[in-house]
């Protein structure tokens, strides 16, 4: 962790003063998961939220962008089991009565809430389970674990975290949760991702670092390069820790920290791909632009032929630059530097020798590093990815049966 | 067949008079295969070719296009196993000598052999192994079989046809032989496409037919979004039928020829991806221009989570839509049209009741049809893909070893 912050054991998203989650089996996803949650503040929050670019928005994210215009929310109702997306006009209406459900229990109004859905597209939603299940949820002080798990779809552990933060304008915490596993190139944010803090926050620094570190973390993600109709990522500040009004003149530290807590979240999404056996990091510098470092590692890390040769500790670096030049960076051969788990595999357009053996033991490890140079500017990213196994496609090969 | 043009019974790229082919075990790919191979006129010929877009090309693309320039060429030396990519200048050598060996043998000037290697990169080639093969190979006219079965990777069948054309200008004969498997997104041209013809070709309209019939078949086929580095289609036509000069006056016929050698040796590609069970066609229609409509159909065919889902036989059409939505290509989810199979799934952004166990068994068969009706304008477009098995990892987790 940076200076000036360290986490918190077993933090989750209900670790900051103020916030409270709860979570039901609603017989959505399967008859005996947590799969409907609630997430609410004590106090009106600043809100902030960044949403998917697939031209296909599900009916909560058009929802909840628009609730969202006042910068202010207080709590987010989420389901996992049915995305509610393409699902025409009576799937916005099922979302609004979501809200408005989750409001009325929660005495709020309606445009005050949040909705989330994500699981199988084109399915309406089981509104006789949602209207029984809201009734049923109890939201408390230390439900943010519930609610971790009653938004895992094929997700085979929670992700959550929460970090204490030591500041000049006094101490407040950050907690995080989010969702993976497929589905995932998000393209602005990840599937779901709910950040909560109780500092004080300024709504327009808010909504700027989220959209910086979402942009550096889960946009740098991919398990299959396809991008959900219901990524969002939003965060909620109800300023319960009582600190000074935290903005841009004096944000950095809880700029670092937002930073962190994405950036560990959107790993642990990598590494819970489905079927994926390890996390695999990809640096690309030297790029003639960041933009061009971005998309380079972003297509090397989603290329389906390198993710199978990575499952299989096959150190054919081939692939690696055969999907950089395809990836619309610039790239001359004759100056690339290639390196896996720190070895220099190509130089200057050549192959370098390297012991195939100890690669190969090295490449059966939980984490596998790849580093490319390409000598042309300043540009550089990391993005983050994980093999391709035959489970992946098993698990998705009868996701709706 | 379309009229005036009928398939040879048992086609291949030496049916066109005066071609000849051969092929021998060389020891590139395995001990026992066929992997190098000579595709020869007895004439000169005009040629044209289209290659790979990737910025990472294989010396035997930088090469042919070079011998190319001059819009002549007679011979192809071509092996598999090895790609000769990333190999630095001694690659860029051992191209050389590779045409330089095959013009020798067969008393051609070195720039009228162009050269082509499918297989790993960044591996250096055999060139022992490649002088004694080239030395043995002997040219026949029956030869085009064993050239079709010398440049298969994982292929699991030859692809080869060869039409019979009546025309105006006189009788003709276009034979074609292609590879494909993995690593195939082509953009401009697949893995390796060789064409042949009898008649006479004026060579500005053959680079423009053989650029369009590439771009309606090859480049809609899409494996698994890995454009390779080797990617070359190349035609010959060596004026043996002593037909009229065919030029864009007097060309349709041969247009359209050439279009159906070009997307039948395409679709045989998609059928035959590594580890397919079934060919999947995604027509696009009512899209705002051509090159959108191109976009969604290459987006939806490629779509990991699409290809799993048909594996599974899973008319999990929420998939579709959501490709869709990220492809690029203008949508309004109230417009939309989605077919599986010919039954309608989705319609004005809601989804459509339709019998679930029907579907499944249509969707069992060894093709699949998608057909999205965006109701924007009228681009159209076609793209051929597969399913995504199991079987696809297991064969790229293991491919160098």
């Amino acid at each position: 962790m940076g200076a000036g912050f360290k986490a918190i054991t077993s933090g989750t998203v209900t670790s900051p003063q103020g916030f409270l989650a709860g979570a039901v089996e609603a017989s959505i996803k399967s008859p005996d998961k947590l799969d409907l949650a609630i997430l609410c503040s004590e106090k009106p929050c600043v809100a902030a939220g960044v949403f998917t670019t697939n031209l296909i928005q599900s009916a909560p994210v058009i929802l909840s962008k628009k609730h969202l215009k006042d910068q202010k929310a207080q709590a987010i109702v989420v389901n996992s089991g049915c995305a509610n997306a393409c699902t025409g006009d009576s799937g916005m209406a099922d979302a609004i009565e979501m809200a408005k459900l989750a409001a009325d229990k929660l005495g709020l109004s309606t445009k005050n809430v949040l909705v989330a859905s994500t699981g199988v597209i084109g399915v309406p939603l089981p509104m006789d389970q949602i209207r029984d299940g809201i009734r049923r949820i109890v939201p408390t002080k230390d439900g943010g674990h519930k609610l971790a798990r009653a938004i895992m779809t094929t997700d085979t552990f929670a992700k959550e975290i929460a970090v204490a933060v030591e500041s000049k304008m006094g101490r407040f915490a950050i907690g995080g949760v989010a969702k993976g596993a497929g589905m995932i190139h998000p393209n602005m944010a990840t599937l779901l991702c709910f950040l909560t803090t109780d500092a004080t926050v300024d709504a327009h620094f808010l909504q700027s670092v989220l959209r910086r570190a979402v942009a550096n973390s889960f946009n740098m993600v991919t398990i299959d390069g396809d991008t959900s109709p219901s990524d969002t990522a939003v965060i909620l500040a109800n300023g319960a820790a009582g600190t000074a009004t935290i903005k841009q003149s004096n944000g950095e530290l809880f700029r670092k920290a937002l930073d962190e807590v994405c950036l560990y979240l959107a790993k642990s999404i990598a590494r819970d791909g489905e079927g994926a056996t390890k996390l695999i990091e990809v640096a690309v510098e030297g790029a003639l632009k960041e933009s061009q470092a971005r998309l380079a590692a972003r297509t090397i890390a989603s290329s389906p032929l390198f993710k199978a040769a990575m499952y299989g500790n096959d150190p054919n670096w081939g692939r690696i630059v055969a999907a950089l030049g395809r990836s619309g960076a610039k790239v001359n051969e004759k100056k690339l530097e290639v390196y896996l788990n720190g070895v220099c595999v190509m130089k200057e357009g050549s192959p370098v020798h390297f012991g195939e053996q100890e690669m190969r033991n090295g490449l059966a490890d939980k984490e596998v590093s790849v580093k490319l140079c390409l000598h042309l500017g300043r540009g550089e990213a990391v993005a983050w990815g994980c093999d391709l196994s035959e489970e992946y496609v098993t698990i998705n090969s009868a996701y709706t049966s």
